[in-house]
This record gives structure tokens, C-alpha cells and sequence, in this order.
């Protein structure tokens, strides 16, 4: 078993267009990936609505319990961008305006005048908060505490999760590998039980498939122990071919 | 405003297949999307992992709040399939071998020495729980009280969606209409924070999107009644054109 305490990580994805079929989320995916590349286990992602009480909650939930919670969404221009300010009442800290979002503004819209209330409202940031770089299209995103309070928009978001993933302390990173049987996973259940309980520090997973009307079943090991996964892909591989 | 009692959802994605990004989820857009066709309000989505703590958790803080609980993952043959011994947990009752269910297997399975104890594990439901039919691979969800529980694979998933919305108390439906603006959003915010203003009834959001390297914005508009989203679009196209 690993002696590196886990890192750990959560994920608030805040909009409404999530919840009603509009959009189909592509962030969960994006923060889940980034994690298991740096050894973070992310260990819930929630879904809620553009709605004051349910983000506040959502966000002092998880904080507590984990070592980083992400956000997505709800950091935009316009009135139905709220997150900055339900991040400030999580915190109970006041929501001003940033001189360096200000200035990152500034210089992406040149003339000042072109500085609407709205844009401005793209510089708010809680008090203490330090700014996420965004690449695409200037307005930052921003941190408080362990919270990282980022863009919707997948192409931002992606841009700042390279902004902000080199700071971040990761833990020993989980391999895995992955052996495909050509069968139903019922048919090979049982077998599978044995090689967990041979190999209890080794988590093995079971991804039932249908590839063109055939079903089959992905068996996925995933261990930072490199010995003990090659010990588990041998097994895994006698029950596919056996 | 409406005067129906708003129906109210909560989903619960069960796999760490998907906190750990191996697979991107789609049942969450499924059960969206499904229940804003039949005027329920999805309020919150949470993915957990294959951890019976979480997954007993997350179901128990859920089913209190919204009329509806919706899960997918964690039902099939294998020891990772977890799903129907939280359920039994959160609800404090026993997990029983359910006789129709184990009659739908046999007949998938035609010979009983085919009913290996792996399949047994699928026929198991909590006490008092009902079947939800499983068109694809014939192995069923379960229903107990208001927690609905359905497989991970979106096809089977999909199938129980169709077998369960109908038995569902429906609310009014949510009509949408979307105007496309074909500017950053930034430059249509404080205009649109006045047209919510002036119609606090309808629900107005911003969705800013990258085309080909040009940015523009989805305003869309949401409300049961028809005619104040027929006020509020064009307001909106008035806004696009301007």
C-alpha cells in the first residue's frame, strides 16, 4: 500500500443548461482526467443549478472535505453569472474589484470606455482570491482558499486548468491497465471476485460494452504499484484468454 | 406564475470509471433531458464513487429533498456492482433475491446452471423494492419508494428511462426559445440584464460560444408560460439584431 497521503479533489459544475438537457457537460471529463495524471483522486462532482443557496452550499460541503474543489461555470459578463459572488458568501469575505483583473480587461478591450459595467463585472474576485490565467480570452478565473473558481466554456476552462495544474501538490500518480474480454461480464464474474480478493490492494474494475451488437466487458486495474498491476494484468489476461 | 407544484429531480452517477475519466458520463444529459420533457426540474446531479459510504450518503441527502432520485451504475454481475446493497443500506432494509427478476433471467439464460451466482447478484432488490424493465440485456433496475435505480451502460439506461417516465408525475412543462447573437456575450449583458428585469417571471440565460474562431452568444429564454416567452424573445431578437 502507498505511503503518500491521497490528494484529494471535488468538482462544482454551476448552470442551469447542464441540468436541463441543454448542454451535455464535457468538464467533469476534463477535471477527471487532469487528476488522475497528477495523482489526485477526485472524489465527487456535483451538478447544480445557477441558484445561490444550492452553490454556497455545494462549495462549503466539499471545501471541508477535501484538499481542492474546482468550479466550472458562472463567471461570465452577464446577470445570470453568479458565482463570484455565492464563492464571496461561502467565504464570508466581500467581493471587490481586482486591479490586475481590471488591467488584464484593459489591455484585452483597449479603449476604457469599451470597460461596460458588465465586462467590469468580470473583475470581481473575493477578497484574499488571487487571479487564474485564461489564455483564450483574457478574464481570469480565481482562487480562494482551495477553491479554483473556473470558466464553463470548455476551451477556457481547459486553459486554465494548464494554468493552475503545475501548483497544484499531487500524489503518486494511479496506473492502470486494461484488458478486453470478448464475453458478457456475468460470464466472468466470478473469476473476477477470486483475482480482487487474491489482490485486495489492487481496485479492478469491470466496463461492460456492446461493440456493434457484440458484448464484451473492459477489466481496468488501477494501482500505483506497479509490480502488483503487472501481477494483476497477468490474471486478468488468463481469464480473457481462458 | 405557475400555480403547479414544481416536480422536483436529483441524479446520482455511480462509478469511479468516471472520477477517474476513463469514461465521460452521458447519463446525466439522458436523465436532463428526459425530465425537462416531462416538466420536472432536475436540481442537482452528483457523481460518486464505488464507495458505499458515498453512495449511501449521497442517496439519503437527495431522496429528503426532491421527488424523484434517479442513479445509474453499480447494477451489474460483478464485485465492483455495489449499488443495490447501498440502496438497502440507505433505506435500512434487507437485500432479498426478487422471484420475478430471477424468472426474467432464467428465461434470458435458458439453462439454470447459466444462472451462475454472479447473475444471481443482479435479482437482487431491497425489500418492498418494484422492477424496472430492462429492454436491452433483461437484467432490471429497481424502484424503492422514490429512488429509482438503473444501469450504467446508456443504452440500458435509456431503456429504463422509457419504461419509468411515464409512470412519473409530470409538472409543466418548461417551454425554451434560443436567439442566436452573434457577438461576445459581454457585449449584450447589461441590455439583457434589463430585458430579465423587466421580466422577472422568465428564466433568461447566456451561453457564449466559439464558432470557428468567432464568438457569439445563445440567449435563451425558459418559462411554462408561452406567452410572456413570446414577449421575452422578442425582446431578445430585438437585442440580436440591434
Amino acid at each position: 500500500m502507498s505511503t503518500v497521503d491521497a490528494v484529494t479533489a471535488a468538482m462544482v459544475v454551476i448552470g442551469d443548461e447542464v441540468l436541463s438537457g441543454r448542454t451535455a457537460d464535457v468538464n467533469i471529463n476534463a477535471v477527471a482526467t487532469a487528476c488522475t495524471e497528477h495523482g489526485i483522486a477526485l472524489v465527487e462532482a456535483r451538478v447544480v443549478a445557477d441558484d445561490e443557496a444550492a452553490i454556497v452550499e455545494a462549495i462549503n460541503a466539499l471545501r471541508v472535505r477535501v484538499d481542492y474543489v474546482f468550479t466550472s461555470g458562472g463567471i461570465g459578463p452577464t446577470h445570470d453569472d453568479i458565482t463570484a459572488d455565492c464563492v464571496s458568501k461561502a467565504f464570508g469575505v466581500e467581493l471587490l474589484e481586482h486591479p490586475t483583473a481590471i488591467k488584464l480587461l484593459l489591455d484585452h478591450y483597449k479603449d476604457p470606455a469599451q470597460l461596460t459595467p458588465a465586462r467590469r463585472r468580470m473583475a470581481r474576485v473575493p477578497a484574499g482570491g488571487e487571479l487564474i490565467y485564461n489564455a483564450v480570452t483574457k478574464a481570469p478565473g480565481f482562487r480562494v482558499e482551495n477553491v479554483y473558481v473556473m470558466a464553463g466554456v470548455p476551451a477556457i476552462m481547459r486553459s486554465m486548468l494548464k494554468a493552475i495544474f503545475p501548483t497544484l501538490r499531487g500524489g503518486e500518480v494511479v496506473q492502470s491497465c486494461s484488458v478486453r474480454v470478448d464475453r458478457g461480464e456475468s460470464s466472468v464474474a466470478d473469476a473476477l471476485a477470486d483475482i480482487q480478493r487474491q489482490h485486495p490492494d489492487v481496485a479492478i474494475g469491470s466496463y461492460p460494452f456492446n461493440d456493434g451488437g457484440r458484448y464484451g466487458t473492459n477489466l481496468v486495474a488501477r494501482s500505483a504499484d506497479l509490480a502488483k498491476l503487472a501481477e494483476v494484468q497477468t490474471a486478468l489476461q488468463r481469464l480473457a484468454d481462458g
